[in-house]
């Protein structure tokens, strides 16, 4: 019997901000203390790995720890997640991931919102957006349907971390976490005009996965 | 059956030194070793992290591996350690961190004791203090009270090496620890005048962490 | 039962790609990022072990997630694959790693192909691909043969993350991979004509390591 | 039933000396390929901790995966080894990594031999091999002791990764590997005179481990 919905919304709400917080955080403190691009990322890629993983541990039993509006939505798809439950859940992730974004910059003394003015959305981006969602679904998917959910914190953290590298675009792959970036002209942010073909990237991910893994994993 | 008294206060007075002497430890070497401030905080960070998992894997079955104040508070006020095994638990914390930083010291050829002059408290920290500590608590208690014990070493790790980052206080967390830095003026060091100001935040992290976790798993 | 042979081809050929694409694309972001050559291959290896681990969660279930022609020959070799699954399998991997090489150029807007040209035949270098086949099979079949087959992910991630490290050649040590590497004048390249004395040392390493895997744990 | 001693003391010579390969090869390619030397810390240790978690994987169920004369004593004390196994132990484990220095200078491509000119012997250096002993079997034998001994690959890989940074000698904690780095004039080594105290220092870890864990984990 799942939790109430209230209880899950909670869930999903205050994951999302951490995690908006930990991708965010991670990245104004590696601007500030690291000279090298690379090892800016390598630090934000670092620490949103090990975050990702502690959070899906704190969050799943309560609501799945979804914190992403695509993966909520191929859940729902495949019966797991009440259809009635999809918009609550994506707004509570939305907000969820704009207050981490407002968390982090206070914690760093910020200005509580500043908009991003970093422009990504380019063809290379958006195909990396593509695959690097495509690929996060199949990770948890592959693993729910193959009775290893308790895998699903490590191989998520793992896979998103690499996912930073392999993309171009550093892989934001969750619609929530691209909107909250948006309120915080730092390292991880990015312009409002980039936001919606990199959701539209996303989707089109997600829709990829579905076919997949319905082909790869039938039962 | 618990282990009796002493030897879980053994084990807390232990582990606490050796991770007061990995935190210092490894930051005196980074900031011997690296030039890019970042670079020192992420060798800080991935030696913490590591070593934290380790710790709580070696203490766990004796004493539950709290090393921590706020995590035997909220563990005392869910009724899992006996109210009367507060204070020496907290003794044996404190007293570990500070014989692991003067064990720091002394591995690295400097003076057994020097007094930090490293000042911390700002709001954007203490912000980030409560921040961290509420979330090191819910890394702890979700997993104990939903049947996964076994999974706190990795996830306490794992959240402190990403908290090290997402924080601008570089996440304490820990009046046992806050205290013990005191005594090492080096990279993980904290001035005097900084620690009544930190430890306000974490016992308030903790506060917030206490009714987070009753909301969210309630049995 | 295993999965029909279509979709267990298609397991292969889409991690092979994949893994590809996390080797090359990582490697790509790295060059363009840091100026250290170390903290390249740092970011390199990392986002290679995190990888692996992922993609061999993914698709472990439907095909065994080799990925690799030499693990499969071995395989075969123990009567785990079918010896006519042997050419569709290693027909699927090197189709699927020159598609990542692919992949990978695309997602960072680079030209389709572009033949590397990084010789790396040397005698350190091919006695450094023999060593690191070795202790990759050594790696995934003891687990598999002491009924641990659950850590081959971490494992196999772990060890070739090392393996990046303790050999000259940064351990190729799979045929597939080798030849997807061609594919991409970037930082994980291999020109054309290194790749017939790579293939040569690994399938070496691949045959001392199946002597070794039939002493050391015989049953 | 124990595997016969012939086939343990092969897993026992081949471990070590893949494990004296990693500890030296990673060093001699982190010294070639980073300026900063913390960075080359950084890369050293980590390849140092996934190796060890791949190594002991691999040999652990044929022969307890020691590597290490100290443990071996340690674990014959507690009436784990056979006695009359102790002495073909360490030898295995002596001459396996000297093998392994040989191997990680011929896969660079360096002298089979050179003795390293790097002395190292302090105080704070010696009271660092003292501490990180004793951690090391802390870990593998409160583990061991509590019913947890699948955990010993990851524990003992993140321990000593924390170890390279939390001590100034970078945590040798190893007689075997001491001698075996003699043979390497490179990153890793240490000068034969440093030697005798290194090893008298790892020998009083042990011995204070010992008391701790019968303290600690008395059944």
């Amino acid at each position: 019997m799942p939790s109430p919905l209230s209880r899950r919304l909670l869930a999903e709400f205050l994951g999302s901000a951490l995690l908006a917080a930990v991708v965010i955080g991670s990245g104004i403190a590696a601007q500030r203390l690291s000279a090298d691009a690379g090892l800016q990322l390598l630090e934000n890629a670092a620490a949103t790995a090990a975050g990702l993983f502690a959070l899906i541990l704190i969050f799943g039993p309560v609501s799945g720890a979804h914190f992403n509006p695509v993966v909520s939505l191929v859940d729902a798809a495949f019966g797991g997640l009440r259809r009635r439950d999809l918009v609550p859940y994506i707004a509570a992730q939305v907000t969820g991931c704009v207050a981490g974004a407002v968390l982090a910059n206070a914690m760093f003394a910020l200005a509580a919102v500043s908009i991003s003015t970093h422009h990504r959305a380019s063809p290379a981006h958006l195909l990396s957006e593509v695959v690097a969602t495509c690929g996060l679904l199949l990770v948890i998917f592959s693993l729910v349907r193959t009775g290893r959910p308790a895998t699903v914190p490590a191989a998520v953290g793992a896979y998103i971390g690499a996912a930073y590298w392999f993309t171009s675009s550093t892989s934001f792959a969750n619609p929530a976490i691209t909107a909250g970036r948006v309120f915080s002209d730092t390292f991880a942010g990015i312009a409002p005009a980039s936001v919606p073909t990199f959701v539209l990237a996303q989707l089109a991910g997600g829709l990829a996965a579905f076919g997949l893994i319905r082909t790869l994993y039938p039962t």
